[in-house]
């Protein structure tokens, strides 16, 4: 067996893919692309050397981003997705039947053709009829559009590389106003265990401007720590209070991580996490 | 910086830790053990080098291991933990004013002594009055003793060391006779990720042989995938129907992870879990 590896390496803490074999690397105007199959996780995506996606465990990510706000919102029919150049959250977006358009704004092209040639179980929805791609910066778009929508997906990277802007309050004012009533936004909103600041940070930007916040969380094999969070702000609907059951089951779809039992579960946070979000999430 | 680490290595990932120093290496009659301070997690015991123990979320393991059955058993006075040489799930097991005396079946000495010396966070509660410290096998124990528990905890390393022959049916037959009526049994039922078809032969040998069983997870950080479970096995109580959430509030006791939210939220599976269970656990 070659021995390879690729390995996402912080201060204190290294993770590390056996690699079969790398099939893309590249660097864009905004970071360092790549892609590679590992042995473990089938093939997967690095944005400067952080994973951002593998083929084993993406569904996770992409089911949990989505469908929380999908099912919480009464009819969702416009949504845009903000970052996600892989198209996996748009992918997800895509099997609600109401759903009629989805924009989705990525900055990088290069992420976006690395996946639809590498990873097109991510890709796949891309070229969908619904699906309208803008090669962007998302805070210009929002700032800019004068499209409405019931849905935001904000799938970025960490606040570390050209996704920071988008942890700022003036980017969540824009977002305020291109969301219909009863319109909802969802953040990546990084590891309760090693970035609880930066998640209270962006829980108080969001109470700036939403009257409702709430922070869900899931656990997939390749962020760091494994738990990870999103965060939601709501105009209206209450991802809990509101939520029908009957609805999962009555669309038909079926998921590998989300459904009806999980959906309120993720809103049930540990301890450490109630303590520190006091005043900045309505979560029970 | 010094550039030390100590790497938890398998066929296809490589977790690493950076290392201030090393506290403590020996090898038992069972296994390698080490203590190690480290940058990111405090102090952290690894058995055959793979993590076992760290201080920054060791609270995660044991408040699950612990609180979820000590709060589903409608009165739990005697409790044996199988292994836990760390000491941590005996700590929290003793928090419980119900609990008259809880015994802990080590097979490994060394490992015992090492935390004693080098993890009093998890050890501290090894000197309680309630507690009785016996270094044996746990196999052995549970045929031999004519001792009877309310709540029993096998706190085991992965089924490939000297846990073992903890994955086998004839010792839940004997963890069976040993349970007074309402009696219930936790058990480390490893990564869903990972390791479903470990998981489907624990769940299978605890159906053969109690009525009820369930599997709930837990999110921590020194696990590989970080997403891992507990099975549970029951004589009588339901963890989800007869739980009663007043009764954690009225205990007066505060954790780290778990609470009344959790408890329940803990048993709502991803998809792919509860498919892979089907007719093996009774979640939801």
């Amino acid at each position: 067996m070659k021995n390879l590896w690729i390995t996402e390496e912080s201060k204190d803490f290294r993770y590390g893919y056996r690699v079969n074999k790398s099939l893309f690397s590249g660097q864009s105007d905004f970071q360092k692309v790549d892609v590679v199959e590992t042995a473990g996780l089938g093939k997967m995506l690095f944005n400067d050397n952080l994973a951002m996606v593998s083929e084993k465990d993406e569904f996770v990510y992409h089911d949990m981003i989505a469908h929380v706000p999908l099912f919480t919102h009464p009819n969702p029919k416009k949504v845009l997705v903000i970052g996600g150049g892989d198209g996996g959250s748009l992918r997800e977006v895509l099997r609600h039947k109401s759903v009629e358009k989805c924009v989705m704004v990525e900055i990088d092209k290069m992420v976006v053709d690395a996946c639809r040639e590498h990873i097109p179980q991510t890709a796949i929805a891309l070229d969908d009829q619904r699906a309208e791609l803008i090669i962007d910066d998302g805070i210009k778009y929002a700032k800019e559009t004068s499209e409405k929508f019931d849905l935001i997906l904000v799938d970025s990277t960490d606040p570390i590389g050209p996704a920071t802007p988008l942890f700022n309050v003036d980017f969540y004012k824009d977002l305020h106003r291109i969301l219909n009533d009863d319109g909802i936004v969802v953040s990546q909103c990084e590891n309760p265990y090693f970035e609880l600041e930066m998640q209270k940070k962006l829980l108080s930007i969001k109470n700036e401007v939403f009257p409702k916040v709430f922070i869900y969380n899931y656990a997939n094999l390749t962020y760091p720590g494994g738990f990870w969070s999103f965060s939601m702000a709501s105009k209206g609907p209450n991802p809990i209070e509101d939520f029908d059951a009957q609805r999962v089951l009555d669309s038909g779809l079926e998921f590998q991580y989300y459904n009806q039992h999980l959906h309120s579960a993720a809103f049930a946070l540990p301890s450490f996490q109630r303590k520190s979000y006091e005043n900045l999430v309505q979560n029970p």
